[in-house]
């Protein structure tokens, strides 16, 4: 979430697979594959520069459990803080997050499914 | 916590000894064992469900001590956090929390022993 | 952050090695050394005593990185949250704080450099 919030979309994008997908309940279509994750967070962090908002992602509670086939099941909770330059803090959204990784070979740890939900909204 | 936040008031009790204590500066009288932490975990879940709130208690800054009877200490700082259907996130309540945990046959650590104090009432 | 947020600022200064620097790009000057640390987080700590104010330091997204020379990085979120007796938690501030660490004699790992950017302020 480091790259997300410094602006780096296309290192966070590397934080997926390839042919990773991102759900969220707040979105009707998947974002799917590593591209088209990088071209939806380019885009948000291009409207969130132009309004001097510094945006952090928190994830905490976190439960992790390796499954059978070597993947990793891991479970946040997660809150979405906005703060506009000269301004206070917002708490924006709360929401969990449900993430499947899997060991990629360069040894690193990717997301292949990342499930969120906004509490705000119906799950 | 997550137990309780899923309004699964019966597995959240779970976490506690049988005779597990829960104090709180909020409540003049401690809940006394699990049921008693049971039932007023159920009455809670009930009324946020009723008014569609999703509640999310975050625990943090964790500080952990073993002890010589080999119990542990934990210590945490915890948010409450309010999302309403359709609303924004509200910080209900900012607390902290000193818990001791006992070992029991099952392998699993439960709450033997938990203090909450709210940060907004006299400790 | 628990010394800090409990009105210790002796032990909280103690974190610090004697020659530790604390920079803000709130504040025009550092504070150099362990005792204009300890100064300045007193002063911090009556005044809210006074107003009757519960500060809490939340911490978290931590990423640690150990140097070639046994220091340590450790890059932190940070949330200030206030609670005035009575009143509703209020998340004051939303930073990000870039530690750099050493082992002293004693086995302790103590900070010898902190910057900590405001999210409300220029970086």
């Amino acid at each position: 979430m480091r790259f997300l919030d410094s602006g780096n979309a296309h290192e966070w994008a590397g934080t997926f697979t390839a042919d990773g997908v991102f759900l969220a309940n707040a979105h009707p279509e998947p974002q799917s594959g590593r591209e088209a994750i990088r071209t939806a967070a380019e885009k948000t962090s291009a409207q969130l520069a132009e309004q001097g908002i510094q945006r952090r992602h928190w994830l905490g509670m976190l439960e992790v459990e390796e499954r059978e086939d070597g993947s990793v099941e891991a479970h946040t909770y997660a809150l979405i803080i906005n703060t506009v330059q000269g301004g206070k803090p917002e708490v924006l959204l709360s929401c969990s997050c449900d993430d499947v990784l899997v060991r990629e070979g360069d040894g690193q740890l990717r997301v292949k499914h990342r499930q969120v939900y906004r509490d705000d909204l119906p799950k």
